[in-house]
């Protein structure tokens, strides 16, 4: 494995789509270490709506996010030279801290680029799970070249936040637990920022409860999945502008066509209904969620999926914000 | 019944101490139209403190609070000419919304009482379940004279917040269910305002898991519990001073002799512990509780119990809270 590159990372894993038996064996491989989520309902917001809401509450993952189940299941796959200078990964916050996490369970040191702006409080996580944070410039270019000149000088091993099949596999785990927990879903939502979320619930959901529709749900100021998924071919995010952080990545080489080919639509959002489902959920169901855990619920307030009777699922993504910077 | 004076409804319930066998009978009655809400861990909590942590999250239950427990028993314990012209009762906020909530359910008109400075989001609570809110001033004396008015000019049966067997023994299948969860703990604690919690709390524990410790937590700005608890007779709390608005009233008439006989310690914990205590749950459960169910692991925060190496049982009582008026 060249770990120099994340574009010679990608196609070297061979595999580029993760089946739902890879995630099976994802299931069992991290299931020692992580949190099977509960499942919340809530009926002020099923009222609201007029379906009938199920919440899988990744919030209260290891974390605080659904993301350590994907560098759980990547830091456990990897092999002992994989591992021996330690691995790296850039991130705004929630992969880096699972990324940390993972690696110290591995037994293996850690470096997360960050943006210099990312919040607080997602930094103080990384820091906390040991992680070491380099910073760059919030820009796509800095990021990249700081990860690459890490990767090399410290022969480190990348883990990538989204375009890696162990990674996918990772993610769609939480679909898997959510199936069991509760069959028969009309719609499944997932908030669609890289695409390792949506992508491992579309490997899952597709092959064990065909009926169920997915559906991705994404700000409207960060609308590349939306806008490539109607082109066909990945159309980059450009300049995101949305408070849910986490969504703000273009959708990756390989979740893009993992989403194409199983995903029934994906539907946008105003920054008013993400900030308005994030305030409902911690009022009506006491539970802290991020902004961008909000979006499938936002989607179904402003109408997006039309959702009247149905039973739906809705995957919480994370539940990371800094009390001092609420949006209200 | 008389329904005309809270004091004379007091001394009419007959048998002033509830048994283990009426809270089971409350469990069984209520079960339908309750949550039996889960217990929650945390690691990072319990890394803090240096115990294990469960939490039982009346947070989750039905209006937010543990009080829809006592409203809803009693509520469904009343006769048809007990509820013939309605019920009523004052509240700061939670006891309201769960009184107003059980007396829609057993299909009966509420009246509540309510200091005229409540926070915006408890008056909206009490309303939304369908209660007429009659406002008084902020103090006991025209608190108890509205209320009575009411009581006499509607003849409507009053529902006491705490004072009372039927309410004591609901708000104990709390902890009925926390054991049953949560076999072998070594520590329950509840938060203590005017007793209901705390009482039913110790009916059950001390009857089912007599090596389990039950302590009172309470904030000093209101540490009537504290100084009864020394004195061996009620001294009122005076005029408290604490951002745990549930817990600003004096103990009661009935629950304090459960309490004395009982509870191993009642605990004060200051103001900045029960802050830190509340945006720590958030920060690290993410869990949103109001101060009031802060309390208790503010006084594990600040030593005023000693957990080390304990498993520690707390009843997070509520989660409602104003979020535009946030304690940081």
């Amino acid at each position: 494995m060249n770990s120099s590159s994340a574009s010679n990372e990608a196609s070297a894993i061979g595999a580029a789509t993760p089946t739902l038996a890879d995630v099976q064996k994802a299931g069992e491989r991290i299931a020692p270490h992580i949190h099977r989520t509960p499942i919340m309902r809530c009926t002020a917001i099923d009222e609201m709506v007029g379906a009938s809401v199920h919440f899988k509450c990744e919030n209260l993952q290891k974390v605080g996010a659904f993301k350590f189940r994907g560098a759980c299941n990547t830091l456990l796959s990897l092999d002992e030279t994989e591992i021996a200078n330690g691995i790296a990964t850039h991130s705004s916050g929630n992969h880096g801290a699972a990324v940390a996490l993972a690696a110290q369970l591995r037994g293996t040191s850690s470096v997360v680029v960050m943006p210099k702006n990312t919040s607080a409080v997602k930094q103080a996580a990384v820091a906390h799970y040991g992680a070491r944070i380099v910073h760059c410039e919030p820009n796509e270019a800095s990021r990249t070249k700081t990860l690459e000149d890490i990767l090399e000088s410290e022969q480190r091993t990348l883990v990538h936040p989204f375009d890696d099949v162990r990674v996918i596999a990772g993610q769609g785990t939480a679909a898997l637990e959510f199936i069991e927990q509760v069959p028969d879903l009309d719609i499944m939502i997932a908030p669609v920022g890289g695409g390792g979320l949506l992508s491992g619930t579309a490997t899952v959901v597709t092959a064990l409860s065909p009926k169920t529709k997915i559906i991705g749900a994404e700000p409207a100021g960060a609308d590349d999945t939306y806008r490539s998924f109607r082109a066909g071919r990945i159309l980059p995010v450009g300049t995101p502008d949305t408070i849910a952080d986490g969504l703000r990545t273009t959708v990756g080489q390989l979740t893009f066509p993992i989403i194409s080919r199983h995903v029934a639509d994906i539907v946008t959002v105003s920054e008013e209904a993400i900030v308005e489902a994030m305030r409902i959920t911690w009022q009506r169901s006491k539970l802290i969620i991020e902004a961008s855990a909000a979006v499938p619920l936002a989607a179904l307030l402003e109408g997006g999926v039309d959702a009247r009777g149905a039973r739906i699922g809705i995957i919480l993504s994370g539940g990371n914000v800094d009390l001092d910077a609420l949006p209200w």
